[in-house]
């Protein structure tokens, strides 16, 4: 496939997958929606489905979406080492286009929210959840675009990543086995999509699991460069865990597969 | 395949879909109902099993059940223009049949709760999440039968019902891609049914998802004409959103399905 | 097959569908079970699931587990008339057996609940649901045999229960249509068992939706028996209700699908 | 395939089951996370989506990850009876290391709670849903790691466990019936997953499904062996519960399987 069919689709699909996943959590935060407060299993779900509807729309150029899957597949050989500069590409240019389309869906939400004397008071954020000592530079609606833990430690919130992208990454990873071959396809798409929801549920408690460098880096950078009123910090000192850590989890879950399964 | 068989077809896939869509809306909202309070994923859920049921049924027609889909795929190629009006004829008839049949399950319920002094004297409606003063024209059991918006605003709500059309048919379009052209099956009925789900639960916040011309239009239509005690208005200043939205969504589809993946 | 093959897998198959389906109506009202007050999302999915589990284990015999599929497939043609006695006295008796294994999980549960002051004092029944004043002869547990109506009024209960019951077996007919004619297998199953699940989300709510009749009489009869303490009645003067719908129902899909789809 | 291979491929997927399965427990039990209070179906899907992502990557050597459902096998002539001691100790390893890596993931968390005055006043225990008496050695966080019984009741407990593990396996053993001799397959991980998630919802209220001897055993030693501060007892007294009655329901579900569907 020639490198701007690549990039082409993996911008698409990374844009929808981030489009919905950011749009779940603007769903559940902003009092003036229809989902406002539907919980966790929600946002686990609509994770989950953003995986699926991304992947299934950008099932042309493989659907990574996802630089850790990208460098688990190149480690596998499934994807051409030269390629994965373009995947990159791809991918964060459609998650930054994916995080201003949250901002369009959701544009009255956000200026009705941002100029509540109640949630201004309030300087929790992250959907409310974040202790408020721990997390002193996370805007309000910090949240709907990127990731943040619970407890901030450095050590912890990476392990969490590493941990939980090495799931994501080897599940990926091992389909072929159960595929017989014949490739992700229609069926393994909404598999992964189920570990996706699995992962959220199980192990997005401590940091909202990032597992995936651009799902947080891109729409980090779309809520800096936004003219959003009351907006707070884009919490940069946390910004290079959820990048890092799935970064190592892709190149591990590589190895382990490599090793364990090959 | 002929006309009618098309018709017949979509009329009962698309009544089935109301029926389902347009009843769980009524399980969450009526307090003698089992369901009562369910929350938003119950809705997001119920919907998207509406069309997994609706399609599953409609199945010999192709099971569009929707004028955005229909339009899509004609631009694609896979439906001929000819036919186009025979759906359309179909989705519009089916989903009036829908909402009747929603009524006639609901019967009791529906009276009750329009008989109750507490209901009439609290004037919030779809679903009791819209503001009273942006929504002054909604009658209490509208949300059962139509969408409407959480903030009125209308070039907001106009591109919220458009990016989550394009959503909604771009991965339909691109279900063949990623079947190897098999046709999209049953799996693909499944796979569709929870990108709905994932749309409703990430983009149905602000205007509760249409996404579909008729789905809207149909139940409006059968709001005003049944004979409900105290229902209120139909919201008919609100009702060429979720029309034109969701036909401008299905096109434009079409378009970017043709220059980036075609 | 074999008459006893059908009778054996059909009884286990029902078994297994009424001991889950029984189960999550138990787990949700037992003050003292871990899936305490989990609400209608768990309901449904829980029957669902229950559809799914048993319709797996009784493939062999083509998984009916309710009359009134069985029906629609003689009158489709997929069944012989001369073995339907046969599936009719296996699903009635799993039923039964079902609903005794549903006691037996839940045994001390049960016997908490039926000597707990606060209980006996409070005559809702039903998951609690139920209004006093409609539903005087049911008992504090009858809800986890047997359903009931929230406003007790029989040709709404009758036409619920009719037009929820043609959704399923209409789309189990059709089902062959999208399938290409392979039969329904696995993937099949699944899809029936969602749409029994958006079934109970958006149908569910005024009468608990039996869509089955041994399903609803199996288990009200082993209510009746089991030596439960203050159980109160088994609101035999609604039991015909599930029975006679879902039968009408069955054969009702039967028809349209012969006229509009065969 | 080698004794070596099949050692890694079920400690890997069994670590994985654990990590998520414990991973969905910790989830909804800690104040700092978010997913804290999600309630069941957070729980019932965390552990079917556990295991899918467990099966799913240990498809290699049949992604048994629980003895009851090697012995239900082996019972069917599908695992050699000499393999039963590797796939054993690779189950029981795997479960030990994912029990770890919930305790890495969660970290903090775990510091946080144990070390809440809070939570050490209050005795109960299990996702606090256990009440005091009846689980007196129960630690604060127990329920994370291992199963305990909503009503101490031996036998009850016992047959609660027994009949929701015939369930398991039976599924898993019939799936090859309805799936044409094709074997399990993707599909088939995916349905034998959504069975255990309708078991949690049914059938998990009164002792939290076990269904699986390592499961249990494995992370309650982890729970006796970790340097938790104020963690209380591991309940030694309930532990062969949830290893005895599996091992017998896997037996039976074999058993079962042989006289009704051979």
């Amino acid at each position: 496939m020639s490198s701007s069919d690549i990039f082409i689709s993996e911008t698409i699909g990374t844009a929808v997958l981030i489009l919905l996943g950011g749009g779940v959590c603007a769903a559940v935060t902003f009092k003036r929606s229809k989902a406002f407060n539907a919980g966790w299993v929600a946002i686990a779900f609509g994770w989950g489905f953003a995986v699926l509807t991304g992947a299934y729309i950008a099932a042309k150029s493989g659907a990574n979406l996802n630089p850790a899957v990208t460098i688990g597949l190149a480690i596998k050989g499934g994807i051409e080492w030269s390629q994965v500069p373009v995947y990159f590409a791809g991918e964060m240019f459609g998650a930054m286009i994916g995080a201003v389309l949250v901002w369009i869906v959701y544009y009255g939400q956000f200026h009705a929210h941002l100029t509540d004397p109640e949630v201004l008071a309030d300087h929790t954020s992250h959907e409310g959840l974040v202790d408020q000592a721990t997390a002193p530079k996370a805007g309000p609606v910090l949240g709907i675009f990127s990731t943040g833990p619970e407890i901030r430690h450095a050590v912890q919130n990476l392990a969490t990543e590493i941990v939980a992208t090495v799931v994501l990454v080897l599940s990926i990873l091992t389909l072929g086995l159960s595929d017989n071959g014949k490739g992700v396809g229609v069926i393994g798409t909404l598999l992964v999509a189920l570990v996706v929801t699995g992962i959220g549920l199980s192990l997005g408690g401590p940091t909202g699991y990032a597992i995936n460098p651009v799902r947080d880096l891109g729409p980090r950078i779309v809520h800096a460069l936004l003219p959003l009123p009351n907006k707070g910090g884009s919490d940069w000192g946390y910004a290079w865990i959820p990048v890092v850590g799935p970064l190592i989890g892709g190149a591990l879950a590589g190895g382990i597969y490599q090793v364990a399964f090959a």
